[in-house]
């Protein structure tokens, strides 16, 4: 593989053929044939991948379980077979560093995440954690050396709240650290677990300057770009976001016993809100999403009227003001059915994220690098949340999206064409190239 | 107490006072003043079989669980004390006879059952339990030699759809063996743990004509006793029921990359269902009820479209065509909102039960028991199911009610006054003199 892989990138070089689009922001006097990722290797770490956590109802690697720590070892032989003698950082945060030759250089950081939801799939994560491994290690492979350092990241518990990049930036508190995550363990003992160190928490803090730009390979997780019959999506930014845990009081009492006129049944008054938060959201239009994803009711049992609902709330939207609009009217509705019902409302913001921007130049890089390969884009944003929407802050940012067949995600369903996930990292290799350049 | 007890039974003996209600079936010639129980021993019993399952949200004791094996193992203990040798039958219910004089009568059978709904109250179940314990006591220490024996029974799981007494009248199939009950645990399987023998189910069978008559006492479980400012109340009948185990089926994605015109969100469309059930149950005149008291979500996670719902219906009304009806009418509900929404609705009825009628002389006996100790009473309906509705198939029947505070039950505020408790055990042990008497 490593021979072939040798003639193919001087073949490559020999070639120099004209680029399809214009680079926006690489002298295009050093252009020349893009480089390509051994696609083949990477498909493979992603099938042998799927049998991590792998459950009869879906992939569950939800941070901190088992079939997390599982995944992480999985990723860290693949950073060191990659010749990326692995760290981890205070947030457990996995980094792996490729050397560049100008020291003054600040890293280019590539990455994703490797957890997943609940009954998920294989794809949401893995492709753009392997995707940054097998760009380092083709980049090493090809004795391409790049004038910065590429830092590659995976970063821990993206799907709990993208808790590993904001521990990145700073942006995590102790009371986050007391949260309890879906693994049944708090942030604060799950980040131990994954070998970091919260009291030297200070230490994974990256600031503004310390990264030279950073981005994220990711499948789209909607259906756009496959109903749109394109390769590659560059995407302008990533949409806010707003978790509400909603709690329903009401009071339990017999199913049989309690005429209807005299019940206050939380699981109907939960239900009447489910219904709402849905007219809310679609009654204006806007790409704004509100989702009631879970429900856990109290005593949950059949011939009891549920004294105590608890359900989440998922909002998002590119526009925080819509998201205050959207937030003030799910409460009032949760007063107004409270108060039909006989029961009371109470919310709580468990997460939350602003809207996050791409940054011009790295668009430029990516669409010029996906052009170059003859790969058909377009600029989109993205409904999902990301790690990228948390560096963002402290760097200019970019997104690679590959299409999800079917628009499908979070669900053992999910996935994307080997050759897809290919052409994403093909894309994310020459946009760190071109990053190099500027 | 023996003593006080002896002396207050020898001078009711001399006192024979006038009744104040007729009889409606035993002979006036044989009328004398009503017998009492020991009323403050009995809540005694109550007060300490509150620590039996005692959780902090409420009593546990769930068939089959540890806290159900600890319940039956103290209602053992008063059996035994009872002077009642304990035996259990092949379907896990508890016997034990009073001996009667004569030899070709039947028994009276008295009994309720002592398992908890999950974070119900002490009062559902025991009350009746231990006031059956305490009549036939009460008639030993009193030297009461009555012609039939009585035996006490205590069901095993009635919560989990009256299987205890199902068994008893041969109305337990093996497929209901083998559906998963509460604690986790298979019927099948938790017969065996509370010590009966399934293989040996036919020798638990009572067929008509072998019980003279089955009477329970137990909390009302509603509020009209209480609002009526009544102390008993003479069942009419119990209510016929029916359990609906609907599965909603749509499809898991992500609920921020997934617009919300292409989601077939099985959250949406259950809570739609909830809300119609609610409305459909409620817009005809009646007292039918409908309850959605369970809610599994899958995969439950804020962050991903649900795509499966299991949810319940417990229906109930005195009128079998009513419930046909709703049955009915639920089932086209789902169909509808199955095709709105783009997902599934199935649905399996797990538990049902006919109406039940009591017996008109029966009721007469209760009625003058009640009258005979000065309780105010009325006749009226129980919207709960009983074990009574089982034995109704096989045997005369007739229930005493007396009042829940607030109405609460199934909640851990369930609360029967401890001279309500002693004035329904009054009402028992009386109503079993009268049934004696025929």
């Amino acid at each position: 593989m490593k021979r072939r892989a040798f003639l193919r990138h001087s073949a490559a070089l020999a070639a120099l053929p004209l680029l399809r689009a214009p680079l926006s922001a690489a002298p295009l006097a050093t252009a020349r044939a893009p480089l390509r990722v051994n696609g083949a290797r990477l498909n493979g770490w992603l099938a042998r991948f799927d049998a991590v956590g792998r459950t009869p109802t879906g992939i569950n690697r939800t941070a901190y379980s088992e079939a997390d720590l599982a995944g992480r070892a999985f990723t860290l032989d693949l950073f060191r077979e990659a010749g990326l003698a692995p760290r981890i950082d205070a947030a457990g945060n996995i980094y792996g560093r490729l050397e560049g030759s100008d020291r003054t250089r600040k890293p280019i950081l590539i990455g994703s995440h490797v957890d997943s939801v609940t009954d998920g799939g294989n794809f949401d994560g893995p492709v753009g954690s392997f995707a940054a491994i097998e760009v380092a290690r083709t980049l090493r492979e090809q004795r391409v050396r790049l004038r910065h350092p590429v830092d590659v990241v995976v970063w821990s518990n993206e799907e709990g709240g993208t808790i590993g990049s904001k521990c990145a930036i700073g942006e995590i508190t102790p009371a986050d650290l007391d949260k309890v995550a879906r693994s049944g363990k708090t942030i604060r003992e799950g980040i131990a677990l994954v070998g970091g160190d919260v009291a030297r928490l200070s230490e994974a803090v990256l600031r503004k300057g310390d990264v030279a730009c950073y981005m994220e390979l990711h499948i789209e997780q909607g259906g756009l770009l496959e109903k749109a019959g394109l390769r590659i999506g560059v995407v302008q930014g990533i949409v806010g976001l707003r978790w509400f845990e909603v709690t329903v009081t009401g009071f339990a009492n017999h199913a049989g016993a309690t005429p209807m006129d005299q019940r206050q049944d939380a699981m109907l008054a939960a239900a009447k809100f489910a219904v709402a938060v849905n007219e809310a959201v679609t009654s204006v239009p806007g790409r704004q999403v509100a989702t009631v994803g879970r429900m856990n009711v109290t005593p949950n049992t059949t011939n009891v009227i549920p004294g105590q609902v608890m359900l989440t709330v998922d909002l998002r939207d590119l526009d925080p003001a819509k998201i205050a609009h959207f937030t003030e009217r799910f409460e009032r509705l949760g007063r107004e059915i409270g108060a039909a019902t006989g029961t009371t409302f109470a919310f709580k913001r468990t997460v939350e994220s602003e809207p996050a921007s791409a940054d011009p130049q790295v668009m430029g890089w990516i669409e010029a690098s996906a052009a170059s390969l003859g790969l058909t884009r377009q600029r989109m944003p993205s409904g999902a949340g990301h790690d990228a929407q948390e560096l963002a802050r402290i760097a200019p940012m970019g997104m690679i999206f590959v299409p999800s067949v079917g628009g499908i995600s979070h669900s053992p369903r999910e996935f994307t064409k080997p050759e897809d996930v290919a052409h994403g990292a093909d894309v994310l290799l020459n946009a760190v190239i071109a990053a190099d350049r500027r």
